[in-house]
């Protein structure tokens, strides 16, 4: 097994998630807690039935306050450093039907200095032609534009930097030496970059001048900067702030670590047809037996075939048919290529009708950023 | 000799300005210097010819840069955490004069974070209070309007944070740890801090588009800031900002340390004269003799005289006529009691002007603060 390695910067090796969750102090997500959230969602949605979204902190107060008829906001992001792919949509949609369900605002921070501060060679001209291209791609995903508020760090500093302020002030250098590993080597900027991440879990309730409880989904290796703010946030006066944990969407070369773009094997959400069709085929890790005549008798294993799992994971909410494909698979009756084919349709018909409403969102992004 | 310490944070002991400028690495102001800026400036401004602003870095190519018609701007600041004395007045009185002589603009930053970060219980609400107040001390002095730009650190923070994270990529906890003594312990906004007072000496720069030199008058405390600031902004492709710097208005107490707003001794701009007069007679420190007949006999002592000091550095600008006082001291013709009582005259003076000129301040304010 490759050693794990889960932090904000790095994800690799074979993650194992219940040793997440003992690590970090998560709560798992059980079916107590599936029960209460679909009293007020009517249905599950199948990032939660199939236990993609694992854990959480604090959703139980969440669900109080909600129940008092004390809304909550929501409050996710994206560093922009390269162009989106299906890797990270996986937290967005969830987000939005979070936002459906309970009809509440959805704070999207963009910290554009972040992968600045952190990568060596990466410039702000680059990053903000990432920024304008991200931003197409999460408007498309259907936010509602009447209730998601983005926020770019340096573009909102006048509203960020002295609430970062009076957090770094509660945060020395030892702390995220411990949290983050950071050393005496590491710049200054990057020491601090974690009060900028930790604002936009109370800057509603600075902005409406009341407390507003805050439900942060995110992936769960960006989860030492929200430890760290819910230390912090008690001490300003803030409520703690909630979460809830998605594991990773594998690479397509296997199912260790998550998907990155730095990597050739990723799907991005501006891929032709031809190029998923090409990438699936060359690079989806297969569960499947060298031989058809093999996969035929001892049939394929879904676990740890990528086509599978992102069926599972993202593009194949059905129940029924996602068993269907998995007995198949299982019984050696479906082949990869067929499994794959099937992923390929369903990708790349999601692609389509996300391409054309990127094309939309070029004159939806004014609406979108936040402006007092 | 009490030991001397002169960092941003701390001034105290007995200070000796040669070992500060071998220490620094600074350029003593010589009288090939001082016959240079006076070619352009007609007059020497008492605090030169006094050698008040005793060094400077790179001086010479800030004056080769004006002769060749690429004007320089000025820049210096103020972080609010008390009431304007004193001793915070010489620098920009001085920096007045650099304006009118050369026609030049300033940028005047308030760092409004930075004693909030290092001051454990100071919060931005006495902040804002004092940021307030020291705004109307600083338009009283008589600052052009149309060449002053007010910079306010949490309120420009859309200008400065995003050029401060590129100040702080190139600056490591390392290079904080040995320029100013932080420590692990120390909290990661005052880490940061040292980019926002870099991002003034070349945002004009920024904001037109064009390299323009800049010129830094400051006491001598601050130079560690500036040292890294010049070490860094050849990197980002900004000229290195030129200083000149001052020595330290002593406390009414003694010669030893500056001038300090957290110490009773000090003349507040707000002070009226019979506070004034009460504080000089009561703690100005005297370098006179125990007795009227042994002051007679022996005389005074001027260099360790806090009035005499203050006449020399800020309250006489006549050569002559402080000679004379001088002179009548150290024979012991003039005593102390009239030695304070110039000085108490020269103070209220001063004083009802620009308690005057502060309460017309009010209206300029938005005047002065930088808007794009």
């Amino acid at each position: 097994m490759a050693k794990m390695s889960v932090t904000p910067w790095e994800v690799s090796g074979d993650i194992n998630y219940d040793k997440l969750v003992k690590e970090f102090g998560l709560s798992k997500i059980d079916s107590k807690m599936l029960e209460r959230i679909k009293k007020h969602t009517k249905e599950l949605h199948p990032m939660l039935s199939r236990g993609i979204f694992f854990a959480h902190r604090d959703l139980n107060w969440i669900l109080d306050e909600y129940e008092k008829g004390n809304k909550f906001f929501l409050y996710t992001g994206r560093a922009p450093s390269g162009p989106v792919h299906l890797g990270h949509i996986l937290v967005w949609e969830f987000t939005k039907w979070l936002q459906e369900k309970f009809g509440v605002e959805l704070w999207f921070q963009f910290p554009d200095e972040e992968k600045f501060l952190f990568k060596q060679n990466l410039t702000f001209e680059e990053i903000d032609k990432h920024l304008h291209d991200n931003m197409l791609d999460i408007i498309a995903l259907g936010f509602d534009p009447n209730k998601t508020h983005f926020i770019i760090d340096t573009q909102h500093a006048n509203l960020m930097y002295k609430e970062a302020c009076k957090v770094a002030k509660k945060i020395t250098f030892s702390n995220v030496k411990a949290v983050f590993g950071l050393t005496n080597e590491s710049n200054i900027g990057s020491i601090f970059y974690t009060s900028m991440q930790a604002v936009p879990a109370f800057l509603p309730s600075v902005l409406k001048k009341k407390k507003i409880p805050c439900l942060i989904p995110h992936a769960v290796d960006q989860d030492p900067h929200f430890r760290l703010t819910r230390d912090i946030l008690p001490k300003l006066d803030h409520y703690k702030p909630a979460s809830i944990q998605s594991s990773f969407i594998p690479p397509l070369t296997g199912t260790k670590g998550k998907m990155s773009s730095s990597k050739e094997s990723s799907i991005f959400m501006t891929d032709t047809p031809e190029e998923v069709k090409k990438k699936i085929n060359k690079y989806a890790f297969s569960g499947g037996q060298p031989t058809t005549e093999e996969h035929r008798k001892k049939g394929g294993n879904p676990d740890v075939d990528v086509s599978f799992q992102y069926l599972k994971m993202f593009f194949e909410p059905d129940n029924k048919k996602l068993k269907k494909i998995e007995q198949d698979y299982k019984s050696g009756k479906m082949l990869t290529g067929e499994l794959k084919q099937i992923l390929i349709e369903k990708i790349n018909n999601f692609l389509k009708q996300h391409q054309k409403k990127r094309k939309l969102a070029e004159n939806q992004i004014d609406k979108f950023i936040y402006s007092a």
